[in-house]
């Protein structure tokens, strides 16, 4: 019963994206990513989703291209031929979030899709989902936040999207009400790190005060100082469930923690299995983002939860800009994540609608059904898949760049880390 | 595709142990081990073997009753109905061998048979290796230390067995080339805690001596003190890969590490998750030996060793006696876990070929060849379960007691530790 992969297939694909701020500067009009199909005959093919960004794609293709004939079970060898087809190379990612790039972060990167794609066509071979051969689902509902932005009214000389502007306390809460209204979401993340830190808690605030139930979380992405970042926990204490990378790197995230209670949750400091040892040993955060698509895939992430689980340390989930395949891959994973005590953050909203899956999972009550399926649960829309690879072809973006992009408009931008 | 549980047993059963001496005693001329017999219908049988004392048994037994209708592939299930079967429920082990007892560690204990027979269940059912369900082989061999133990020619009023005596230097050199003979072992491992230190480095030289080319390790089970354990350590360094458990405690193994380049390895002080922060914090282990049955598992020793790789801790493998089962298990377990540097240990030479499988994996050249067949790569010999089954109700053992037997031979005897 050996179920070798006869072909892999990489596609680039892009969707619209709103102007949706951050400490970087502002997404572009289109997100890129990148599906991969993993070919085993027989009608099981397996989908990952990634990174669309150019260095990265390449990476991927040449990695895809060493797969043929790798049993879709040997995840370890699916490791060891992706890092011989790459050989080592240290490949920034492009998004500037996930810190100091190394060969180990870039070889995580590129196996994730492979590692998705080869799991969900073990599960349709086996008749299971994805989340039994993670060790068997644990919860039968997977809850999101509402994830929060700023954001302009349109991309400039567009024309305005369907959530508005949002500038102001008043424009969140009011992006927040529609998110809920529409998904159901019960617990509220706002992405910070585009004002002053007190313009920014006023919005949280403002959040509190007409959500007075949800769980709260900020995430400035490290756009402040320890000597802000501490006096605005202090002021944040009981307000929020987690801030989420105040201030830059493990020393500084270990200074806010030890001068406050209150729990500062990372995806920024704690990126890979190398920062771990340092940031659990100081203390340095009390939750961590898992991200299958960087920490190699959806069973490295299973590892990153039971170490967090040994070390006493939280664990929920982090999302960029996806489509429904990751959201299917995110939704696998928690299933089979006892630890997992947080919603997950996720972008959906913000892709209305356009996906490249033909169904892809929905949000009830703020959260997903887990698929009873066998696999990942989705299946790809191969018209959508087509017209969205033309949209990348046409689009004309080739890397993420939300600081370049928002130097178009304020040519003096910079980004903000640390700037507050 | 479901896996549902129809039926388990559950066999206790015995079989002759040679008079193996160590810290806390002598080996009992019968050694105990309990058989567990995950069925699913359709002929899908999948093993398990665990320790065979009484308080044990009755617990898995008591966890047992509460598996049917369970899916084999639902191991956090699994863990979920035996937790609720057994209640909060703190049981000693009865070898004294791994630390201060807990509910969690009694847990652990117990799943443990039960996921070695879910997963062998679920390799024959989709015709995979367990080591494929681990994440795929990276290694087809995999090796194994000469386990030598100073012991009596006999059990007193017995026949001498095959191995003859081994209380000095020469008996400990003339029991290695036997078993490398047999079995092509090419590491040794000699259990200590038995004579003063001096004489059990004596030991150690004479191995050296014999064999120049094998890495050597002593296990004196927390027989020493600190300070005699910094002695030791130094006046090894160069001559043993690793020392194991020299001192009780994590934080007496800290004070040797520091003291010391030896490498320490213990399978006493980190037998458990919630002893992991501690002793790596404290930098008190090199060398973790994982160990599923009271690790929880498979997929639990597995997660262990991803966090040893996290922190740079090494991992080997503990033995207790044991037959074919666990042995079996052991090497599909080795053969998934990229960092497992060691050769491990076994007791399976001691057993004198007794076994309750039907065709036990064997030692060539040392090593283990990982069964290509699906599921562990065993099957039960009904004859031989139904003899030692006997053996069980005869022999008049039910609990492990290596003290309360030397004390038959030496009214006075008590545990050696930190008798150095
Ligand atoms: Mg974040
Ligand atoms: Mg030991």
């Amino acid at each position: 019963m050996s179920l070798p992969i006869r072909e892999v297939r990489v596609t680039p694909i892009a969707f619209p994206d709103p102007p949706l701020l951050n400490v970087a500067g502002v997404h572009q009009p289109w997100a890129l990513r990148t599906v991969v199909e993993v070919d085993a005959g027989d009608g099981l093919v397996g989908l990952g989703e990634t990174y669309g960004d150019a260095p990265h794609l390449d990476l991927v293709r040449r990695a895809a291209t060493a797969l043929t004939g790798l049993d879709v079970w040997d995840l370890n060898g699916l490791r060891a031929r992706v890092a011989a087809a790459l050989g080592v190379v240290d490949e920034p990612d492009r998004h500037g979030l996930t810190g100091p790039s190394s060969a180990e972060k870039t070889l995580a990167r590129v196996v994730s899709p492979f590692e998705s794609g080869c799991l969900d066509v073990a599960g349709q071979a086996t008749g299971r989902p994805v989340s039994d051969l993670l060790g068997g689902r644990v919860r039968d509902r997977v809850p999101f936040s509402a994830y929060l932005f700023y954001k302009w009214a349109a991309h400039p000389g567009a024309e305005p999207d369907e959530w508005g502007e949002a500038l102001d306390p008043d424009g969140v809460v009011a992006q927040a009400r529609r998110m809920i209204d529409r998904y159901g979401f019960t617990s509220i993340k706002l992405k910070g790190g585009v004002f002053a830190p007190d313009a920014e808690v006023e919005a949280i605030k403002a959040l509190r005060a007409a959500f007075p139930d949800h769980p709260l979380r900020l995430d400035p992405n490290c756009g402040w100082t320890p000597a802000t970042a501490i006096r605005v926990a202090k002021a944040t204490e009981g307000l929020l469930e987690y801030l989420e990378d105040p201030t830059p790197g493990i020393d500084g995230m270990a200074e806010v923690a030890a001068a406050t209670g209150m729990p500062l949750a990372t995806n920024m400091c704690v990126i890979g299995f190398a920062d771990i040892a340092e940031a659990f040993t100081k203390r340095a955060v009390g939750v961590v983002l898992s991200d299958h698509h960087y920490w190699g895939g959806l069973r490295a992430s299973a590892a990153l939860a039971e170490i967090c689980r040994t070390f006493g340390v939280g664990v929920s989930m982090h999302s960029n800009s996806h489509l429904g395949v990751s959201l299917a891959a995110m939704v696998q994973l928690a299933a089979a994540t006892p630890n997992l005590g947080y919603a997950l953050d996720t972008h959906t909203p913000w892709q209305s609608g356009v996906d490249v899956v033909a169904e892809p999972l929905r949000f009830h009550e703020g959260a997903v059904t887990v698929p009873d399926t066998p696999g990942l649960g989705v299946t790809l829309d191969p018209d959508a898949l087509e017209r969205m690879h033309r949209d990348y072809l046409d689009c004309g973006i080739r890397e993420r760049d939300d600081t370049g992009y928002m130097r178009g408009f304020v040519p003096d931008f910079t980004r903000r880390t640390a700037a507050w």
